[in-house]
């Protein structure tokens, strides 16, 4: 006699407990009641992960639930906790978590309408939607798909056949002219990772180089431009960021959009991080000129406080949103042209295809989007509170200032002040004391690397996150 | 004064909420109370949304929350009914999406081990479950990651940087012999797309020949082999599937996999749908062979019965894990060699990394692995009564004898069967009857094409479905 593993009681009695037990999670999280990173060496903690395939069922299903849960809970890092500033994961909103158990439980793929039929119309919604708030008209349109990398990969490759009219689609990159991309030296690995997949070779990218404070310089990606199309390169695409990776930096869009525009090049952004600026009112002309761009990343598991993964590949043109794809497979789609749009597996790499509409359909139905943009709005202003705050201190340095929520800085106490010549031991000191600050469990920071120096950057994920964390940060990092 | 988005009590009562309806749900679902799919017009379900972005909270939020909920249940295709017998989407198994919801509100990222270490520790684990269920020892290794294509993709691209010892990766395709790819007729898309997206060109795509049960001919195989060799061309990869799609047929792999090892080339197996045979006693032997691939797919979002998405990209080699990618991000990744292996981010494409193993480790550690098996079992059992049972009927023609879960086959009517010269009548019917019986909400197959014909296809992804479900589908394909 077979267990009945879809047996709807256990599902209930189970689901009641994890929602119990997260809910309890969520109130000590938050309360900063646990270490916000209860560090464990990895060699260490893989000692606990030596169990062999689990042949039998447990003698105990809910106590095994219970066991599990525990067990994650109390190795992950917190993101609800007020300490986190680290990676740009955000504390997702926790609505958006039981609209994410929906899609998980029915299981429908978005791929082909008639296997999504909710989940297909609200992705078509929500993304009219971001196209909106981009300011496009009907004429634009976009997919959502699983994550950044990805959502570059997609743009670049609907770029890629663009500029090869679809030749490399079909016969490769063996023929024709070199193709090369204008990439700020500050874009995230992931566009230089696409030229390596789409095989143009990371050679194929052309670093721009940015100002003090990391923008794209205007005048080089003009010369750039010049010096690649003498050298009989054809350059696929410009890259800027709308929020660097590394300090949340807004290149010039309008002046490189019109740049590109003049060029007749494509013109790509990556906004997975600051693309949300567009739902803040305060913070929305961090994107002039947005508009501009050819295609667009937008994470929303990013600044619009979503759980991984979402991400909306945006286009100005709609037809560029069918240009990355191309193929049949008899078995999936409709036939009717007129309908094709509701297929939006023909534009996107997934088969199976998530329905990931459902976890930003309900928390802009019900929260609104003016109270999303205001929690964009908060960590931003924090970050410039921040910023403020380590300007009035003798042993803080930034390394520029903020435009969004990303903060680098380091820590320059008069000990090391002298040792401005010997950069290493400064380098070491920032990883040191960012060790120790995590280790206490109090605070997450991480560090990057900004032209050959180490530095330290918090990035405020975290709308709960106050003025007074930041000084409580301050000081750890001086006592460390 | 702004609202809390991030109560904790409004997430417990929504919480509840939302898993009484859902448990409600699944209980009128596998009881076939609703219809299968309450299909609707695309362009006609559109008009429901045309809203425009939701700015203010909604006045009353638990009645929004509901509301949306019924929205997307009364409009979705319900995978727990067990007249669902339709693409390769399973009726999951509702722990899997308990512990897809602790992924969602933890939103802890898998591609470094800080930032997810229970993550990173439960996706090795898991691997290492799968690697041993292929036969593999230590030195194998692997990574999850969003879906099929994706995983197509990222092995694809570890062939490829193999076989041109990472030139392509740094230069780009121009230069060295033209790569090729050979490949069942009968192998998924994103096969053919990666050749498309990794700069090879489609057309590098050699089709190899399948036999009367779609599965590829060695023979075929190696003398195509020869003649692509022959034309200088350099064969990047072979790729045989473990469960094509169209009719779930299984390549000889034992007899391929000794091919490659001969000639030293990269051996891909896309075992997306049927590598979970590996779980099935009874069926474990139609993966013979399989543990001489260089590289295996496996979603275990179709035949272990969890939700989209989760792909294992496994890899017999340890090393060849590593071949995809390479990049540095300072920012990002462990300084300590040893370390590496537990930061998957440097393996996989995503960089935000869902913890997607939550979903593998909750059933197989509660459940086990043999009840889970048996579901496998229990599917492909289920087909080969089908065919028995279609067999038998004058009416009704099989496309093969089926192999798993997946079967094909033809409506032939007397008063058709005379038109056999006319083949376009023939297939017509199929459609009209797949239509008609989709629209009846009692069952639920779609069609393909196999050989210029078009099929009747069913899989059997609902270990729920019985055989006299199938008789109900015999006798509503004969009444429309």
């Amino acid at each position: 006699m077979l267990m009945d593993l879809y047996d709807p009681e256990s599902f209930r009695s189970s689901g009641h407990r994890v929602v119990e037990a997260l809910a309890a999670y969520l109130d000590s999280a938050r309360a900063g009641e646990v270490p916000v990173l209860p560090l464990r060496a990895p060699l260490e903690l893989a000692e606990q992960y030596q169990d062999s395939l689990p042949l039998d069922a447990a003698e105990n299903a809910e106590a095994e639930v219970s066991r599990c849960l525990e067990q994650i809970l109390s190795q992950s890092i917190h993101l609800h906790h007020p300490g986190y500033m680290g990676h740009q994961l955000p504390a997702i909103l926790p609505l958006a978590a039981l609209a994410d158990l929906i899609s998980s439980l029915l299981n429908n793929s978005a791929a082909v309408h008639e296997m999504a039929q909710a989940g297909t119309q609200i992705e078509r919604q929500v993304v009219r939607w971001l196209c909106a708030a981009v300011g496009w008209d009907q004429d634009s349109d976009g997919i959502l798909t699983s994550g950044g990398s990805l959502g570059n990969l997609t743009a670049l490759l609907a770029a890629r056949n663009h500029a090869t009219q679809g030749s490399a689609w079909r016969q490769g990159l063996r023929d024709g002219p070199p193709l090369a991309l204008l990439v700020s030296d500050q874009a995230h690995y992931s566009i230089a990772r696409a030229a390596g997949i789409l095989g143009l070779g990371q050679d194929a990218v052309i670093a721009i180089p940015t100002d003090s404070r990391f923008r794209v310089d205007v005048t080089a990606l003009s010369d750039l431009y010049t010096q690649a199309t003498q050298q009989g390169k054809k350059v696929m695409a410009v890259v800027g960021s709308a929020g660097t990776t590394a300090t949340g930096a807004f290149d010039p869009l309008r002046a490189m959009g019109e740049f590109c525009r003049e060029h007749g090049v494509w013109f790509h952004v990556d906004g997975s991080h600051g693309a949300s600026a567009l739902f803040s009112e305060r913070y929305r002309s961090l994107t002039d000129g947005i508009e501009l761009c050819s295609s667009l990343v937008w994470d929303m598991h990013k600044m619009l406080f979503l759980p991984g993964l979402i991400t909306a590949v945006l286009f100005r043109r709609r037809e560029d949103s069918y240009g990355a794809f191309s193929q049949e497979a008899s078995y999936l789609f409709a036939r009717r042209p007129e309908e094709a749009s509701f297929d939006i597996g023909l534009r996107t790499l997934e088969c199976t295809k998530r329905t990931m509409g459902f976890k930003l359909w309900f928390p802009l139905r019900v929260h609104g989007a003016k109270a999303i943009g205001q929690l964009v709005t908060q960590t931003f202003d924090l970050a410039h509170e921040f910023a403020a705050l380590l300007k009035a201190q003798p042993d803080f340095e930034l390394a520029a200032e903020p435009e969004s929520n990303i903060l680098c800085f380091r820590h320059v106490p008069a000990a090391l002040r002298a040792l401005e010549n010997a950069p290493d031991r400064l380098d070491a000191h920032q990883l040191q004391v960012r060790q120790g600050v995590v280790a206490s469990g109090k605070y997450f920071l991480v560090h990057t690397v900004l032209r050959n120096k180490v530095y330290l950057r918090t990035t405020i994920m975290n709308p709960r996150t106050t003025v007074e964390d930041l000084k409580g940060l301050i000081q750890a990092i001086r006592c460390d």
